[in-house]
């Protein structure tokens, strides 16, 4: 008999519906795989209410509720939810899932939330930027002492492996540093002022897919690629680097002609996130960078590439094509089979 | 305390020794994280005699031993050991590290050798393409029965995750197709040709830097691609694809004017393995592509790279800089990992 795998889900936007969606699918098949029934006993979400269920929500019925602006109050169980804090408080689950946006400035409320949720004793798996860049290794130590998981692969590339893939396939390994270009709107634009486009029209355009958001402060000025850099600090090179501490520098100053300039020196611009070891110190930074062609970080559209540089295997990079929420979606299984792993061995 | 992980070496060249220096210093601290510490019981050479000793071989005086034209034999205790099938039968150990040449033709004697190491009870690890390109399947299998693993993360780009990181990092998901640049000679010469030499001074170049082998005809005609297509096949798409089944082309009808007209249109000419889903049936095929000069597959020098098709997580990509003897050691360590966690994982 397979153990249940209760799950509590915080935030229930677009990543969030579409792995409630393929929980019924595809990530069934996966958990089922490693011994567990995944079992959704809560869902909290900004805008349409929250329910709780210990013995297992529909989460079918969850999905259609949201629509429009349905509410899951039919689906409650108990006292109204007053909060998230209160939600984590309350619901009966072994791993949170937190899918909340990320906030860019201090990584708050999810920080909190991640620390209320291990310190009631649930793991937590989240694609939430935010305590990662900002808290992870309080975090961590913090989930070490409850002996519970603290997991984030959707922090960084979606559900290309990258915590997993050093924690799990690259042993005894030591990463030394790292590059990467990991935001999507700057390397979509940089990629449309290649193709003759103007820096406005270009943004307008990436707003107008949805590519880049309404307010593009957040990419355009490299916040977006510090948090990520920081997460990449902290959760392999073992650092505790705060994002104020990124030397940080945006694609606000390019322009088309300067792009096409070095486009026809065999070279892209793209926006570098890099980590590196400076003695016992961690340094990340941020800037736009001229890459030859070929370099794997140099990639167009929506892109995203990491080389991690390791003290036993050299160079390893790894390539996402595309970013989808189908694909940050498949984060959180990951991380939740790894949950799953450690629920259903012996110590 | 931790548990003895008894290995048994089979094949004691450049990548052997490495793995054995190394076992010592950076792998010795992955597997003791692990909670296992490694014993080497048993050590067969082809030229330097063997050596077994279940109280475990002192693996520096192994290394002594082999330098030069050194034998093993003061080392062994017991009955002279008369083949490699006799070691395996003899060897007291927990895992087989199988670190023998690959037989391109057949993937003898190696498939027979870990047939006969994993009917023993020994769990199989092996950097060896023979067995995976030829008998992956059978050998799966055989090693369930068992309650064996057989694992191979050295035949494919060495030491950098591809089965592993398929197994253990992409859960629930499928491969619908790869498509990879895998092998370093014929990169290695492309790259040289776009550089201006002639085929037969890059190859004499090749042959000179120890990227090439004396005969090169195995890299040349595609034999190492389809071998490695083949592998990768069979591990990760489910197939059992032999290597005479894959369409092949080799690289010797290129000259450099072919691909440097290549390289003035954007294009770099590298030797593609694709595997494809065709319905019930996976195909494997090896040939030259003229490849848009940004693609991950179009990189220089001895770079390998790997695109993986999946249904849940789009196009993953994994690049290795570099192919070096320890990144093929590697491969045998992050094995050695996963058979370390099965003999400490209480079922």
């Amino acid at each position: 008999m397979p153990r249940d795998l209760r799950i509590a889900l915080l935030g229930f936007g677009n990543v969030g519906r579409r792995f409630a969606e393929r929980l019924g699918g595809p990530y069934l098949r996966a958990l089922q795989r490693e011994g567990v029934r995944p079992l959704v006993t809560g869902v909290a979400t900004a805008r349409h209410g929250s329910a709780l269920d210990q013995r297992g929500l529909d989460v079918r019925a969850c999905l259609r509720a949201v629509r429009g602006s349905g509410s899951l109050a039919s689906l409650h169980f108990g006292l109204p939810v007053r909060s998230a804090a209160d939600f984590i408080a309350r619901v009966e689950a072994d791993a949170l899932v937190l899918v909340t946006p990320t906030d860019p400035k201090r990584g708050e409320p999810a920080t909190t939330h991640v620390r209320l949720a291990l310190t009631r004793g649930l793991n937590v798996v989240t694609a939430n930027k935010g305590p990662v860049a900002f808290a992870r290794r309080r975090l961590k130590a913090l989930a070490a002492r409850r002996q519970r998981l603290f997991l984030h692969e959707g922090a960084v590339m979606d559900g290309a492996p990258v915590f997993n893939l050093v924690e799990q396939c690259l042993p005894g390994l030591r990463v030394l540093g790292f590059r990467g270009n990991l935001n999507s709107t700057t390397n979509h634009i940089l990629s449309r002022l290649e193709a003759g486009r103007s820096f406005d029209t270009a943004l307008a355009e990436a707003q107008a897919q949805g590519i880049a958001e309404a307010d593009p402060a957040h990419d355009l000025d490299g916040w977006d690629a510090a948090l990520k850099g920081c997460a990449l600090a902290n959760g392999l090179l073992g650092a505790s680097v705060h994002p104020r501490a990124v030397k940080r520098q945006g694609i606000r100053g390019l322009s088309g002609p300067v792009v096409l300039t070095a486009l026809r020196e065999g070279r892209r611009i793209r926006l570098v996130v890099r980590g590196e070891r400076k003695g016992r110190h961690v340094r990340v930074s941020v800037r736009p960078e001229r890459l030859p062609v070929g370099d794997p970080l140099a990639g167009s559209g929506p892109d995203a590439a990491l080389v991690l540089r390791t003290d036993l295997m050299g160079e390893i990079g790894i390539l996402e094509r595309g970013m989808s929420v189908d694909q940050t979606a498949y984060a959180l299984l990951a991380d939740l089979v790894v949950v799953a792993r450690s629920l259903t061995r012996s110590y």
